[in-house]
C-alpha cells in the first residue's frame, strides 16, 4: 500500500498518454511529505494501474455535448487512491491536492475540445486481513 | 459521483451487448427521485463503466453445470455502484431496486441457457479526500 | 458473495498463467471451513476475476532494480477479497492465510528474476444496497 486505480472510458486512450499519467501520479506520491518531514508512502510500495472501460455509458450519452456544438464524445476518469488508515486529515489533503494539480495540468488541455469529468477520491483501507509480499521493497531499504 | 463498476466474466460478451446495459443502466440512474422528486443523481455525474476479466475462475469451474446438462461455461456478473453518503435508506433501496429490474430484464433471457450469477451492491462512498473537475457538468447547469 | 478481484502490471501474463492462479485461489476459497467445519463460502457464490492494467507506473520506474543488476521490470499484484460481514476475526485471519499460501506458492518462483510485490486484503462489505440474482447458485443447493 498505497495504490492508486485509475477507471476511465476508453475514448481518452487516443488523446492522451495515461501511462505518462501514471508515471507522474507515482512520482507524486513519492514524493509526499507528513508534517514530520517523512515519506507519506514507501517507494517500493507505490503503484498506480490504470484501467480503460470496455464499455461506458456517461450522462446522457452526447446529446447536451452535440447541442453545444461539441461531439458528444464525453470522458471520465475516475482516480481513486487507497492508503493506509491512520494519517492525519491534513496529509490526505494534501496528498490529495497534490495529485489533483497533477490530474488538472494532464487533462486541462483537452478538456476544451472534450467535455471530461475528473474524478479523485482518496479511500483509507479497513481491510480485515491484510498481508505483502516482496522482492520489490528490499530494493529500496 | 455516482459511479456503477460492472466487472464480469469474458464469456458473456459473446452473448449480451453490455455496451446497451451500461446505457440502460445510466439511464435507470438518471431517471431516480428522492422523497421530495428531486434527481437522485446529477446527469453530468452519471458513468457506468464495464469491465470483463481477462481471467476468471467462477464457483466449481463447471462440474455442476456440465452434470446437469448444460455447458458448465459460468458467467457471473458483479455491478458495484457508489455514491455519495447522506441519502437515505429509503433511496438506497428504490435506486437497487431499480438497477435490480434492469440487470433482470438483461440477464434472465440468457439465464435459461447458461449458469449466470448477478450480483448488485450499492456502497456509500467514505472517502477521506475528494475532488471533482469537470467541463462535463457544465453541460447540465 | 464473496468475490476476489487481482489487479496487477501487464508483464506478469508473459511469466505466468493467471488463470491457473484464479482456479487454485477459488478451489482454496471453496476448501475453506469456520469454527463450526461449515462452508466458509458457498460455491455457487465464490467468484475470482484478474485484470491486467493496460497502464501501470510501480515504485521508482525501475532505477533500483537496475542498479541491482536486475532489468527494473517490476511487477505487482493487488488481491482484493471482499466478503460478507459477519465472520469472526478468525475466519478472515484463516482464510487470509490459506489465499497467501496460494499467492506465495505460485509467485515465489518468479520472486528471484523479477522484483515482485504482492498484496492481499480482505474486505468486509458495507453495502447499503444488495442482491443477487442467479440461475448459478441453484446448481449447488
Amino acid at each position: 500500500m498505497p495504490h492508486l486505480v485509475i477507471l476511465y472510458t476508453p475514448n481518452l486512450d487516443a488523446r492522451c498518454d495515461m501511462g505518462a499519467l501514471c508515471r507522474q501520479l507515482a512520482d507524486t506520491m513519492i514524493a509526499q511529505r507528513d508534517e514530520q518531514g517523512q515519506a507519506v508512502f514507501p517507494v517500493g510500495g507505490t503503484r498506480v494501474l490504470a484501467y480503460p472501460a470496455a464499455h461506458a455509458a456517461i450522462a446522457d450519452g452526447g446529446a447536451a455535448g452535440q447541442a453545444a456544438g461539441g461531439s458528444g464524445d464525453y470522458g471520465f476518469v475516475y482516480l481513486n487512491l487507497r492508503m493506509g488508515s491512520g494519517r492525519s486529515s491534513r496529509v490526505h489533503e494534501s496528498v490529495g491536492q497534490a495529485l489533483t494539480e497533477v490530474a488538472k495540468a494532464f487533462f486541462d488541455p483537452m478538456m476544451g475540445d472534450q467535455a471530461i469529468g475528473v474524478t479523485l477520491q482518496i479511500d483509507e483501507g479497513t481491510e480485515v486481513f491484510g498481508v505483502k509480499h516482496s522482492s520489490l521493497h528490499p530494493l529500496f531499504s
